[in-house]
């Protein structure tokens, strides 16, 4: 439980590598997450050569982890290989749609996040990459991902070479909902969000990038309106360029 | 780690509360998990109420878990809190799209299967319904889900009350590429699968269904093209009613 209330994503990684039965183990742990009618609609692609990295790393508008992790893992939805094994056993597949993409991304995560625990308790730092969803023809490409196969996430994984701060998080209540959802006022998002904008650093954020408030520096820097929507069509024409 | 590699999906529960505190401490923890631009786009649900259960089971089409386990969670994809936060804070939102609701399931998934490796660390035992995005309309009606919020996956949990076996997974190396995704040949696939097949319980399994091969109990009965498709369409025009 410590490690898991302790932890904080890692994006520096010492010049170590991670042994091969390390992986192994953590990648077998990781294959026990549940997954739906244990069909297993997932694959995970590893990435340890220069090369490659380089290759994946402008997918990830090059954050320094891409290239500076010992091991970069692509979970990819993968309904690829269930289809085949059925065509093989005289059996008529029908996995090539929005329901079995929502379904493998399902089984992918949870995999992913069973590989990080995992690796978290080893004394591995991790870091996931979002970007995985904004150019995914970019990755399906360096990947040489085929048909029916789809990257979801990306992690980083590597050991520490940083110790920073953990980050915060919303208070529970803010989270959770007993019974039924609870719609937010006004009073309970001022109180839900004051702890995050009065932290020091979210006020720097906010002055460096000459806002008026946080929210601005999300809506208006990070993650805006026009990118978001553009972005959208990008995922979906890559989710039916990949056969879904 | 053993806990990982040990897991098994617990379906039968003991007629026994989960304290308010260790349900608290794993939702912190489950709170812990990665979060796209610790952005928290995610809410859980959490059901102990014997009624509210019963209205959630047919969307799980009454599988047993639902009313037996003492704690229904169900995570959602939530963008409703954060764009209520930039509305608030003269920011425009711009979340109601797909990318979101995509990013909004990886939120809600690691958040999941963070609670569920904390649970069963804790002794508790737990299973997933897939069955969340076959019905979730029903959930979002039952849950009173507003729009921005949305049913990605829905976790029962309680004291263990069987020990089932541990289910068969896949040879790591049917999941597993090294560098680029290596396609299955006709042969690899007969030996990835050849274990599966050579089950007892699969092969009684394919008896029980009169058919030739266990793929076709998948394709034919379990999950099957036409079902598929149709659950396509109601996943489809629940998260678009949703407003995503």
């Amino acid at each position: 439980m410590d490690t898991l209330k302790q932890r904080r994503t890692i994006r520096k990684y010492q010049q170590r590598e991670i042994p091969a039965d390390l992986l192994h183990e953590l990648l077998e742990a990781a294959c026990r997450a549940s997954t739906v009618g244990n069909m297993q609609t997932y694959s995970i692609v590893v990435t340890r050569d220069a090369a490659r990295k380089a290759r994946l790393a402008p997918a990830h508008f090059n954050q320094p982890m891409v290239q500076g992790a010992p091991i970069v893992l692509t979970f990819c939805i993968d309904l690829r290989r269930f289809s085949k094994w059925c065509e093989q056993r005289k059996a008529v597949p029908g996995y090539d749609n929005f329901q079995w993409f929502v379904t493998g991304a399902i089984d992918a995560l949870l995999a992913a996040q069973t590989f990080c625990v995992a690796a978290e308790k080893k004394g591995l730092g991790i870091c996931y990459l979002g970007t995985t969803t904004y150019n995914p023809q970019m990755i399906v490409e360096a990947l040489e991902l085929p048909r029916l196969v789809f990257p979801i996430t990306t992690v980083t994984v590597g050991w520490p070479d940083e110790q920073p701060e953990q980050v915060d998080r919303l208070p529970l209540e803010a989270i959770v909902h007993e019974e039924v959802y609870h719609d937010y006022t006004a009073a309970d998002i001022d109180r839900l969000y004051a702890y995050k904008e009065s932290l020091p650093e979210n006020r720097k954020f906010v002055e460096e990038n000459a806002k008026e408030t946080l929210a601005q520096v999300f809506t208006d820097v990070r993650y805006t309106k026009e990118v978001s929507e553009a972005m959208s069509e990008v995922l979906w024409q890559a989710m039916k360029a990949q056969g879904f």
